[in-house]
């Protein structure tokens, strides 16, 4: 399994981190592509990261070998990934080849306007998606058909094990959460 | 408040960078000091990431300066930081100075060989320290007097928010969990 994390400045580093490290603990490859046109990121309270690859025009023809496009969250990040239309063109193709399609915190808001949440069931950090445009749950982790969404800093390892869960199976997310001694 | 994270290779990436995420959040400033001679720094599952400053000998006079020195986990990086004298001393001068010295999931293992495990109530990952030569608790995060010490991975957040609490007081703390939405 493979999957594409799109990311810019000011992602937040632990809804980031925690995705990656835990996938990858789990067998899951994940490229950490930086749409900046920089390796070097920085995170929303200054943590600087090196990002896996640089996006081009070239990596859509890629597309293919990826299982799903995961979005952290964080300011400015969440917002510049949504205006992005790279973005919103890459959610688009992962959704429509029934891939998995995530995002945490402020990020759901490029999901919200690829079209993604119309009458999805989904979650966001408060406030950062319309509400009334998609059937809002205040649950740590939303899954609903191929589109997953969480909520903040605190429901990152929960996000993560629960994509684990959707790549690798059950067996592999619940080992996983016993190894890092997570009682979520 | 000013805390010193002491870090070298194979460092747990969600351990390290929760703590510096949330305390920064909270407003406490972390200096994350590479041992390794060396501004960038990998991490144990693939995310590299640079670090704010290079330990020199310089900094030892430097440390009345901080309120606390913190070690993350991961392998090699625990045991790097554990064979490393001038992190033993480090350990030992803010112990004797009554500051806050934390470790999490492997890491305690630094704080045993500097002898001020010895008589405390304390928890590290599984079989990383001798449960027989401390007071052992299989608790997320464990204060005695001014050490702390922590699990693993899924204590990450808890560890990092009992920190702030003790930097920053339970209002700051508490409300930074609101914040995060984290129900631990």
């Amino acid at each position: 399994m493979k999957v594409l994390m799109m990311i810019s400045n000011g992602f937040e580093e632990v809804e980031a981190l925690t995705t990656v490290d835990l996938l990858r603990r789990g067998g899951v490859e994940v490229n950490m592509c930086s749409m900046t046109g920089e390796l070097l990121l920085h995170g929303s309270h200054g943590i600087d990261i090196m990002a896996n690859s640089i996006w081009s025009e070239a990596m859509v023809k890629d597309y293919d070998e990826y299982d799903g496009v995961i979005l952290p969250g964080g300011l400015p990040n969440s917002h510049t990934l949504r205006d992005d239309e790279r973005v919103i063109a890459a959610l688009k193709k992962f959704a429509s080849d029934s891939k998995i399609v995530a995002a945490i915190c402020a990020a759901p808001c490029a999901l919200e306007r690829a079209g993604l949440l119309v009458g999805k069931e989904a979650t966001s950090y408060p406030g950062c998606i319309d509400e009334t445009k998609c059937n809002y749950q205040e649950i740590p982790t939303v899954v609903c058909d191929n589109i997953v969404t969480s909520r903040g800093v605190g429901t990152a390892i929960d996000f993560a094990l629960t994509l684990l869960r959707l790549f690798k199976g059950p067996e592999v997310a619940g080992d996983l959460a016993d190894g890092i001694l997570y009682e979520g």
